[in-house]
């Protein structure tokens, strides 16, 4: 019935599904139109708005999966931080210190995040059944880089510092951040999304061993605990190659492998019993069409003898041409028909 | 003599040498105070001050190395490239056309960066024989990046996209900065540097087939006609732990290694004729001393058994006590004397 489903769960597909991070967003003029006259976070907390642009890519594109449309730090407010976005998120009073940690809670997500619900429930009422719906999250270390680095940074030194520095008090803040995302994610899958995503955009900043005390308990927390539900679970530890071997033990269905990292050395890396989703770098979609197959064909090639999803190595950059996309789409389609 | 020059040739040495990536600068209050008056770019061309900034941590700390006060956008202007900084550097009229790319011109460094040269001179008057300075350049690709896109950026999307969209006019543009970059490198061993080391920033952005494609003839170019002179060559290709395998055929005496990437794999990837210098995660050094210190053992421990060069895993960063340099340095001296 459904590509994507199947791929993540390993069994035969009739041909490679494609999806694409960042899907629903600027790159397209139907979601640049609807959000003329509305401010981001309005628009997240509109379900009419963030279900039409969760489905703007479905109806323009042959994609094999919608992604919800929301940010990392959706989830976040509801804990007591004030989040406004400028470009990208801006924490007004970012969490530094023991006290503000003890103000923190755990919210519950039909009381904080009623409207992501809302939207997860209007998008699958649209969406044909071929078509799944992923929901998604940012990881605990992902998250806690903004919140403690107050916006985002190539390095987020403040935080790594903090981490260093305080390394207790950054445990604590840690677990309720990954508190908060388990209830997210269940109450995402609870409300009709059938695969659950969990962003590592920053974990690359940490080395194995800084990985294996701050990170890797809560991923094994958060995907344990997930593990009961019926969806399969994504992980996207982006920049994250040197920590590919301990990714390997984590409780999951599918890795997002980013573009500098060869799938053939994930595959060699992660085993067989795990999808791997990527790799495209997302600057091929600028160039000439022949170049452009010729990096799909390597994907493809770097992809072959193992459970795939095509994908880009990272979002898709705002001022690509949906053309390209939809060329992207219809390649690997076209390509892996069995 | 120096143990830095002789860790770079491979030789016995004393003790494990250690500088610190961008140890001239913000993270010291005698440099903020020098700087008060004097912006960025005044500052880089004022022999006088960045002498002085060159010369600040060796007075302070017991460093076996200096490294030049520059920055890697310095040789850009005399290509006729307009540059000014605010934070970092931002390029008026980014370059991302053909014509644009005919207009530059490969600069005498004579001309262009007196400056420089008058620098290095006056820190070689003033530094002991036993510490030694790097020159140092921006490698292609990293400058390229800030060229194309206009200013600092985390994904370099347009530089990236420039890349695919026009392959050839990316080679003519990154064949200029190269063929700047070697003859600033060169004019600075002639002017006094010791040793020259090319900051490849960005380069963890390229997979391998654009490695190939984009850099790996550049900098065999670079190195292969630096390598005529006496100056060890070092190359930092920072988040390029998927590219070692390729570095490896570089001509160069030195590899820096990011803190992401453990120092047993660098020498297992990089193999023996090589010297590894890193990589404490300078977010470490925010760490209570005890934590600190197992930290140093870490990558002292990494490191044993191969050529070592002790350093952060980039640069440090501004917020950083200097106190906690002293204990660093003091600390690997201490823990590999012989």
């Amino acid at each position: 019935m459904s590509p994507f489903l199947d791929a993540c769960r390993g069994r035969p597909v009739a041909h490679t599904p494609v999806w694409i991070m960042r899907q629903a967003g600027r790159y397209l003029p139907e979601y640049r139109k609807i959000r003329e006259n509305v401010d981001f976070l309005t628009f997240t907390k509109t379900p009419e708005l963030a279900a039409e642009a969760t489905l703007q890519p479905i109806r323009r594109f042959d994609l094999d999966a919608a992604i919800l449309f929301a940010d990392i730090m959706t989830p976040v407010e509801g804990m007591g931080i004030e989040v406004r976005f400028e470009g990208g998120p801006v924490i007004e009073r970012p969490v530094r210190e023991v006290a503000a940690i003890d103000q923190l809670r755990v919210p519950d997500p039909r009381q904080a995040v009623p409207y992501v619900l809302e939207t997860i429930d209007r998008v699958r009422a649209e969406l044909p059944s071929s078509v799944p719906l992923i929901g998604f999250a940012g990881a605990p270390f992902t998250v806690f880089c903004y919140v403690v680095e107050g916006h985002g940074s190539r390095s987020f030194a403040a935080a790594r510092a903090f981490l260093n520095a305080e390394p207790e008090a950054a445990r604590r803040l840690l677990g309720l951040i990954a508190d908060t995302t388990t209830a997210y994610l269940r109450a995402q899958a609870e409300a009709g999304a059938q695969a659950l995503m969990l962003f590592d955009s920053w974990i690359g900043l940490l080395d194995a061993r800084d990985y294996d005390e701050f990170a890797a308990p809560l991923l094994e927390k958060i995907f344990g605990e997930l593990g009961q539900l019926e969806a399969p679970l994504l992980y996207f530890p982006r920049g994250g190659a040197h920590l590919l071997e301990r990714v390997r033990s984590l409780p999951i269905d599918v890795v997002g492998i980013d573009w500098q990292t060869p799938l053939s050395r994930a595959h060699t890396v992660l085993g067989s019993d795990v999808t791997l989703q990527g790799n495209l770098d997302p600057a091929a979609l600028f160039a000439p069409r022949e170049r452009l197959v010729r990096s799909i064909e390597h994907v493809l090639g770097e992809a072959a003898g193992g459970r795939h999803i095509f994908n880009l190595g990272h979002g898709i950059d705002r001022a690509t041409d949906p053309d390209a996309v939809a060329f992207l789409v219809d390649t690997v389609h076209a390509r892996t028909a069995r």
